[in-house]
């Protein structure tokens, strides 16, 4: 059944993000859909912000493309050139390769849920705008190379 | 501004289709979002079905993954399993090289959006379920590898 049953898809606030970088996505809970839809080509995720959450550190994707759909609530989105709000329906693309490091917050009092898409290489590296951290396949990294220590796959 | 202005992309109802399987698509009114938002990895398309129209002849991709996202108002999905409800929120997956045909008919009085992304070869082939045709890159073709008569981009 292509309709995805969501409430049977596990929801979880894992992240591989060293601390303190995993405290503001704590309040991220999502549930992976691609796995259960039977999707290779793509990754698919339903999150719920919870309010003060974030749904990553401002980051970019040297090789993936990211798109989002607003679904209920409200939230911030955060880039190099300012904030812009988002509200249900509302579309956002990040393309591969694009160094504008960008997030979304939750500032208001309610949860707000979203849907985002990855493509092309989802095994890829990419940056952070606000901390000293990259990412690769590999892990996670300081801006000089130095890895930081596993916790857990993300 | 990764935010996509909505209303300032071209809102069309074109089609390849060959007639006469485009006359139920003709109330079919999308957006192409992935060239706005400089999207190289996946296709993406806001699409608003008026009432009595489908998204598509019920079809399946064999290269590519498909989702889809409902944002407002009411649509049936119909593949060979029968039929669902797709409500706001809804999420649907359909994976590539599935040939379980699907698409949505809007059988309500009002309008219903969707957003729906494509990913893997957005220039390969698949098949029709319930008419004589199948889909490559170079175009439409009856079951028996004659092609129809080329329209117009799809």
């Amino acid at each position: 059944m292509p309709r995805l049953d969501l409430e049977a898809i596990e929801l979880t606030n894992r992240t591989g993000y060293p601390d303190p970088f995993d405290q503001p996505v704590s309040g991220r809970w999502y549930r992976r859909l691609a796995p259960v839809g039977g999707l290779k080509h793509m990754g698919a995720s339903h999150v719920v912000l919870k309010p003060g959450a974030w749904s990553s550190q401002r980051h970019w994707h040297d090789d993936e493309d990211e798109f989002l759909v607003m679904l209920s609530g409200e939230a911030v989105l955060v880039e190099d050139d300012g904030e812009t709000v988002l509200r249900p329906g509302d579309c956002a693309a990040f393309p591969a390769g694009v160094k504008n490091g960008h997030h979304l917050q939750n500032r208001s009092e309610t949860d707000c849920t979203f849907v985002v898409v990855g493509a092309g290489n989802m095994d890829g590296s990419g940056g952070y705008t606000d901390i000293d951290m990259t990412f690769s396949g590999e892990g996670y990294f300081h801006r000089d190379g130095t890895p930081y220590p596993a916790r857990r796959p993300r």
